[in-house]
């Protein structure tokens, strides 16, 4: 209640300051409750966030006043030019899917679920517990907390077969994201300079953190089916890399799922060139035909180095994921995390761990995948009544995209303009490949706001599309 | 109430657990509840907890079995030694002032305040009350919450002299944690292999983040007064270095708060060589015999650099730091942040906001400002009595820390673990120089748990040293 009315009194004063001149007093704090009905309580709180947005100003025992801007001469930071010098790579400011959407738009960019994909009341239950625990208030270990490390490494215990030694909670580190991840173990496993062999298409967010890290990316060609065993081989023996950097499960943006016969050709071709898989999962949690099947509990030699994150499933807000490792390669990576990061918050760690240890979160991942499969199909049959010149090369057996491919010659990157200005946000598929784009490609993720606006959608596209084939 | 039977029931059940053969059938939830007298949910939980840890594993319809160790072979890694290839520089896996405390043990290690030095209530309401909001539900922007960017460039802006344009929302990016800003201003604004001027001795976390980012570290001397600016001059010339790192306000380890002229002679040596300082600002918040005076404020031409941390002042857990950076080191700072975490969880942001903005705070910074001034005093006096050869060079106006040199030639590595062994943890200080250390010296860090056992502490301290010096 008290926040509402605090919220008006902001707003009405907020009006208020727009026309009144620069050192103005602000009505009393007496005036405003009188005039606003509320609580001194709440005046102040107003009072407070106005001055914390920088708007006024009080001074104890005057008053409170309408802030004077200052007169501004144009800064002249061409100094800084030379300071900088040329970066090593051009890292941009803001990529596509990480874009906020507005209400009047129909959102297919993002890469993060829709809070109505979230599992708000176990988030919410699990967050408000962790804060009136003791995670509240200390700092937690650099690994991670010993409980959501042994949680890690018992979900890759699960899925490992009889003769294989599973991970133990030692193997595993706690990260702020999985993007933080892939920046540690480009930096730990490649390092400056080195190859490293990514998919083609593959994952924007690694091909970022790798041109952070400064590695020479090698792409290697991969679709529907999975990347291809040989071209793989020939990657490695080619460049000398050690490191291949691939999605097995739903990969981002061509929702493939590598095959059992293709997991056992990767992992191949891997130890016979002494190297490490890094396997980015994803979406584990956003299977929808099939379950995820991680190529990590196949290995005890330490080849694979496994990325999970619980991010996207778990809530946006509760950035936390994990790296298992083994081998001195863990210990690289942790020495990297301590000195990137020192420690992961262990609220948001307790969070997590207290959200997926709850059984509602079962139930919770069987309502999502009946969620995502009902937007996936509802996409692709918009896309097929309004869009035909757009290509599937199949229907994702899970994840959260369609990767569709348009008409030879079409410039993605100026559809993606057009469609916004249709009011309709899609990502053009250059930011997915490492090098030149093998085609024309769009990705349509299904898990944002609003899928009842599907079919506009994809009519928005399609007119969109024909403007552009017709010119 | 749940909580505790459900904790009660987990530790019996592992009494059991480590006397039970592999495979053996842990007691059904029906007879768990009668022997414990506890709800279903109860004893659910507690065989979860248990799941979780690895220690048993459910077959649903069957029963709940005690884990079968399985038969581990000693893994071989030796492959990954020729894969990773020597490291650029190698990174300690857990610096000393990162240990966890036991409670048999007198910390004067840690960097983190204890938790009685934390807002405890201010810090549980603003996360409960996050966790209840949008926050906890959606992605935050890549540069942070408008609101907490506001508040951030507001604290600035109240500090700026007229004539000087204040720092705008704009300039602000928001990290998790100060040391992830360390990490990106040394890859983004000095780069791989080019020269950082690093104060000597200097805070080690940075020390860190130089060894990996790759930068090269340059000592300039500092002391109890700050740097020498004659020296800094130098520095530049001779390295062609154009970024210094510094915390001016109360620096770890030496307390050193620099004089209004000393910052107006380090801002002139850095205007004169077109470089930036990057200001630390870490102890903000730990005045005591003065107020923090940051340098940031006196500059609008993007020479300074100002990092800013919650992280110790709220809670540990709350792990949220801005960087304030204005022009194109602003842009490529952001840039590096959006590569290596895409954004801060947005939870931990509003949480941060809502305890800096209660009234509560200003009480908190009051009583905090009186608890570090009873506890460093108490510590000084103890080791004026207890140990006599420890010199310290001034009481440091603020900040969380002692400095103490000991009798030229002692081994401070050494030291510290004979300390350790009489049961009280300080941290040698090699930690802090980055090259040979100058004398010999400890850091004793007085917002540790137990202050009143600090004179037990320096009695421990002495007869160590004693016992080193009598060698």
């Amino acid at each position: 209640m008290s926040n509402d009315s605090s919220a008006r009194i902001v707003a009405g004063l907020r009006e208020w300051i727009a026309q009144a001149p620069p050192g103005a007093r602000v009505p009393s704090n007496r005036a405003l409750m009188a005039q606003y009905g509320a609580s001194p309580v709440t005046v102040q709180k107003a009072v407070h966030a106005l001055s914390a947005l920088g708007l006024v100003e009080s001074r104890p025992g005057v008053g409170t006043f309408v802030r004077a801007t200052r007169t501004v001469r144009p800064p002249d930071y061409t100094w800084q030019t030379a300071a900088l010098r040329p970066p090593r790579a051009r890292l941009p400011t803001l990529a596509t899917p990480l874009r906020d959407s507005t209400p009047d738009v129909i959102g297919l960019h993002a890469g993060y679920p829709d809070r109505e994909l979230v599992p708000a009341r176990l988030v919410r239950a699990a967050l408000g517990r962790a804060a009136r625990g003791d995670a509240a208030l200390v700092k937690s270990p650099t690994a991670g907390l010993p409980e959501l490390r042994a949680w890690f490494a018992t979900e890759l215990a699960e899925a490992t077969p009889s003769g294989v030694t599973p991970p133990a909670p030692r193997d595993v580190v706690v990260l702020p994201g999985s993007q933080s991840g892939l920046s540690s173990i480009f930096r730990s496993l490649v390092g400056s300079g080195r190859p490293l062999l990514v998919e083609s298409p593959g994952y924007w967010g690694a091909i970022l953190a790798a041109a952070q890290a400064g590695v020479r990316v090698v792409p290697v060609p991969s679709g529907a089916g999975g990347p291809d065993p040989d071209e793989l081989a020939r990657a490695f023996e080619e460049t000398g890399a050690r490191v291949f950097y691939a999605q097995p499960n739903y990969a981002n943006p061509t929702g493939a799922q590598w095959s059992p016969r293709l997991v056992e050709q990767v992992l191949d071709v891997v130890r016979a060139h002494g190297a490490f898989l890094v396997e980015d999962d994803w979406a584990h949690d956003f299977g929808i035909d099939t379950a995820a099947r991680p190529v990590a509990p196949l290995d005890d030699a330490g080849h694979v180095v496994y990325l999970r994150s619980l991010t996207k499933s778990v809530s946006p807000a509760v950035r936390v994921a994990a790296v298992v490792a083994r081998g001195p390669a863990r210990d690289r990576i942790l020495a990297d995390r301590g000195a990137e990061s020192m420690y992961v918050s262990g609220l948001l760690q307790a969070a997590a761990l207290e959200v997926v240890t709850q059984p509602g979160w079962r139930t919770h991942l069987r309502d999502l995948r009946r969620a995502l499969r009902a937007r996936r199909d509802l996409l692709v049959d918009s896309l097929a009544e309004h869009v035909p010149d757009a290509h599937l090369d199949h229907v994702p057996p899970g994840g959260l995209n369609l990767w569709a491919r348009l008409p030879d010659g079409t410039d993605t990157d100026r559809l993606a303009r057009d469609c916004e200005a249709e009011g309709v946000l899609v990502v053009s598929g250059v930011e997915w490949f490492p090098a030149e784009p093998s085609g024309s490609f769009i990705r349509l993720n299904y898990a944002g706001p609003a899928p009842d606006r599907f079919p506009d959608a994809a009519r928005l596209i399609g007119r969109a599309l024909n403007r552009w084939t017709d010119r």
